[in-house]
């Protein structure tokens, strides 16, 4: 990560799961003029309590600084999100919890797919969450946005490699199951314990032969009726509170 | 449904599960110049079989027909899609299967989501689904482009009051439980079977307060960190894959 840079967080949610989790210098925030929304009165309270400034401007100001008209009347400039890398992670494994429950995003393109990913991730307990640098899309602001703000509290590593991670999770003793619709074990079958991660792959073309050759098992969630794909953003929900089920709530 | 009205269908497999599915009237089909993806062949030899006219267009034309960039290179004149109303579901209700399995989508603003919990709902078994007409997003093209064109084979009720069909329901022998975030029952805890109605609320504020005192209980989904709250149609798709689970895979 180059420290020296910046971006354009926007989005009521973004800005306040930002201003909360810590982890972004905050150089200023910018609030529409005559803003009512709930939340709003929070966001200034933190931003005085981090000694950030605010300006109040109008709505086409945040349109052409944001890029993107879904800013709710909100945005922030500040730090870029602090990811790490693979081998911050593999550095760091043994200092970490036992048993870590990881998801690897795999070739993902679309940043509405991933910000809801990464939010249902956190919810459902994943601890780590990986997404090749090259191949994905990056965590940036839109990805926080679309995740209503949970990427800020997310431990995300950009990996180089994802079969060469996947090796070297292995050789540290992890399981790796990819979410594949031509998968052999049936979701609600399928053991999620232990060292785990789990592998979803793009909206078009699923996971890479050869990072799914690299998978312990390829799991398939079973699907009736005449249409046979689910959302990817929904088929790695569901996978992800099957694994929280099973792993957690043991119910 | 007025039968004289027509909409313009766009997107490969919107247009390629409405002809599929056979249910709207084909007036004709544009396809843009020299398109080259997969399916438009099985969509040319589906617009043969069903004699209906085929125009190549440039793509600037099809952004101005569907008003929208995602049109992929195809769209479609149609009839409007065949909704029912709630008068129509309780008067066949006797000839319907046993223990149906019923989606109420309540006060949801976003058409990706209504599409998204659509998609879903067919791949979980979902018999029938109902959308109140007022208030919430109608069965347009938009949502069978965000259902993947899975909305094509979907049994769609529009009723006019949630309030009193849930109550028409559970005279009926239907169980009805709203999905809600302060839900005393948890997910998987839930008995989903039987007759059985799962009320999805809106993106923002929920089940309306009158419709959540008609459900016989609500259920939470379990949440992990801090994080407080899913996406609407990740939260629906989850709850809708647990009564998948519990009602057909018995597993």
């Amino acid at each position: 990560m180059k420290k020296d840079k910046t971006e354009i967080l926007f989005g009521i949610h973004s800005v306040f799961e930002a201003l909360k989790a810590n982890r972004r210098e905050f150089f200023k925030i910018f609030v529409k003029n005559n803003l009512k929304r709930s939340k709003v009165d929070e966001i200034l309270k933190l931003a005085k309590h981090n000694n950030c400034k605010v300006e109040y401007v109008d709505s086409n100001f945040l349109d052409r600084l944001t890029k993107d008209i879904k800013h709710q009347g909100i945005a922030a400039k500040t730090s870029l999100f602090p990811v790490q890398t693979g081998k911050d992670f593999f550095q760091n494994y043994k200092k970490t919890e036992n048993s870590p429950f990881i998801l690897i995003l795999e070739n993902l393109e679309d940043p509405h797919n991933v910000g809801a990913l990464i939010r249902t991730a956190l919810c459902a307990g994943v601890d780590h969450i990986m997404i090749p640098k090259d191949r994905s899309v990056a965590p940036v602001s839109s990805v926080s946005r679309s995740s209503a703000g949970a990427m800020e509290h997310a431990e995300i590593f950009l990996i180089t490699n994802t079969a060469s991670t996947i090796k070297k999770l292995k050789e540290r003793g992890a399981w790796i199951a990819g979410l594949d619709a031509s998968g052999d074990t049936p979701l609600f079958k399928a053991d999620f314990s232990g060292f785990f991660a789990l592998v979803v792959g793009g909206e078009h073309k699923g996971i890479r032969p050869l990072v799914k050759k690299e998978c312990d098992f390829l799991i398939s969630i079973p699907i009736k009726g005449r249409i046979n794909s689910l959302n990817a953003s929904v088929a790695g929900g569901v996978a992800l509170y099957e694994a929280f089920r099973k792993r957690c709530l043991k119910s």
